[in-house]
């Protein structure tokens, strides 16, 4: 069998923040087992390749701990920024709580180093899958009693007529052009 | 950190199946990483027990491979049975693959195991948080090209409009009776 250390792939410790309050986070564990399906994606790839016309855009915080990018990066996209990772790509490595992958801007290649907990969307157009993260008010913020399952995922055409009401936390997000916010 | 081995929660090895292919299977990510979720929770509950008025549905397959439950449950459930944990039930334990209780049928303790790939549903109405889990086409089976992004999730209140298609693999379903399928 081919372990995945899912443990560690949210970088962040809710079961800790679990057993404190014994509230059970449902919120916190379907972010942490979505952002999970983003890491074993890039794992997958980064051993085999993207394969049957895969491929990924990725958007992250370029503002938030961690992420290493050139100057000239970071001033073009001082929020946030979307990588595609298609046909030019190069080491991709993933790690216990971040990745670095190589792209090329304008004919130079240059490597970036992103954390997971950076990244807000990750999208394989290719079967028009997506997940979309937000920020969870943590439990030290959270009042109690507080709804907490709030996640939605949805398919690719079944959104169209999908009442939304404010999300937190992880969503699989319909590409179709018609997700509605 | 309390570490949770998820590589081990869905009992079922999908990462070599895709890598066998290359192709990436999206629903069987997101199956195994929201069965991870049901786990989480069991695990939580064995070591803090249930507060805050949290208790769990769980409706799972009688038939399925490794299911120990008495020949009554059996002959009175010979498909499909759904056990509540709230107030009374003792000894639950989580192991890598099933979960073991005991609950008491007609005034007589009895311990039922179960393996998590058993179970269809896992539901929390205390928060209206619910889980359904459905048979995946296997690699072997699923035609090339076929979408492999039919999972959803969607939170408690925002079903009601939502057109569904024909469902594979895990969702969080909405636990106020409307419901569609």
């Amino acid at each position: 069998m081919v372990g995945v250390d899912e443990d560690k792939h949210a970088g962040r410790d809710i079961v800790g923040k679990h057993g404190e309050g014994g509230t059970l986070r449902y919120d916190l564990m379907v972010e942490r087992a979505l952002r999970g399906v983003m890491v074993e994606s890039l794992r997958l790839t980064s051993k085999h390749g993207l394969q049957d016309n895969h491929h990924f855009f990725i958007t992250f915080r370029t503002t938030h701990e961690g992420v290493a990018i050139g100057d000239n990066l970071r001033e073009r996209y001082p929020d946030e920024m979307t990588i595609v990772l298609q046909h030019q790509f190069w080491d991709l490595t993933v790690s216990h709580d971040s990745f670095s992958v190589a792209l090329s801007f304008s004919g130079k290649p240059q490597t970036l180093h992103i954390p997971f907990a950076a990244v807000t969307k990750f999208a394989d157009p290719s079967v028009q899958f997506g997940l979309q993260f937000e920020d969870i008010p943590r439990p030290s913020t959270i009042p109690d009693g507080a709804p907490t399952d709030t996640n939605t995922v949805t398919g690719p055409t079944d959104s169209a007529d999908q009442k939304k009401q404010p999300s937190q936390g992880a969503e699989v997000v319909a590409l179709d052009g018609r997700r509605k916010k």
